[in-house]
């Protein structure tokens, strides 16, 4: 079980819908489409893959993290560790 | 033609990447894969459509933008408005 | 205590010569310096006050959220509740 | 003459209220203000400085990379060149 288990389908429909928005770039790119606009999708794909990144983290927090601190011990620290990491990456990509 | 015209093979390309890193994404949340390891890939796929973007940008400006300033008048006014417009949408995705 | 507590001369130092930064950049703007250069300097201190919240949400995770969820109850969820808004606000600024 | 010149007192005040941002970071730090306080005055902080920047790349743009297209010849290109790499080095900070 994983963080995201409960949002599952969710996280599904929302990445295949941004899977659409990476598709729908290659077809603008092929049909020669202004680059301002093709510059708008990828801005707009760039901010949904965002978005799941921040809910990710949030579904990791409440229910990884969160359950580590709850048993304690050297796998919470562990936890939080690499969930800093991944907040690092997360702010620096 | 685009200010993206020369490289446009190489851009469908980084394009179909993308979109197989999204598809991954998919297979990782369907296989339940840990969330730290999904975000990773979440990062990856964020920064690739970034390093994109700002391809695209520079192509955009030293085609589209540099040839209207070269022709003169309103049109390279607005070409530059518009890019501006551009800049700050991806800094802020 | 705040969770920044053991790390507060160290943040102190770094927000000052964050300071520095940006009264060197007011110092370049009334010298006229080239935009590059004035730019370059805005990024590093963009980036110096990433780091800055990237550590002080370190150590609000591992002092006051992990405190808050070893005692358990609705505390332990608010403070998630807000530390997951504070990371979406950081990823977005 | 700077591609900011026209702006420059209001790019001063803008300057300036950042280092008093800086300042007040200082002081809640000093003053063991909550960490998420802090974090959402230090997001504040960056998204300011973060519009400072988009600002002088568009008068940088609209001014000096827009006058040495006018002129042509490889001077241009070094200028689409250099403001390639400063809204690359912005979009990453």
């Amino acid at each position: 079980m994983r963080g995201y288990a409960q949002g599952k389908n969710d996280y599904l429909q929302r990445l295949r819908r941004i899977e659409g928005q990476v598709r729908g770039l290659q077809r603008m790119v092929e049909e020669d489409v202004y680059c301002i606009d093709v510059l708008t999708q990828v801005s707009a794909a760039t901010a949904a893959l965002r978005t799941v990144a921040v809910s990710l983290l949030d579904d990791h927090l409440s229910q990884c993290v969160s359950g580590a601190i709850e048993e304690g011990g050297s796998v919470a620290d562990d936890k939080l560790r690499e969930a800093s990491e991944a907040i690092s990456r997360l702010v620096r990509s």
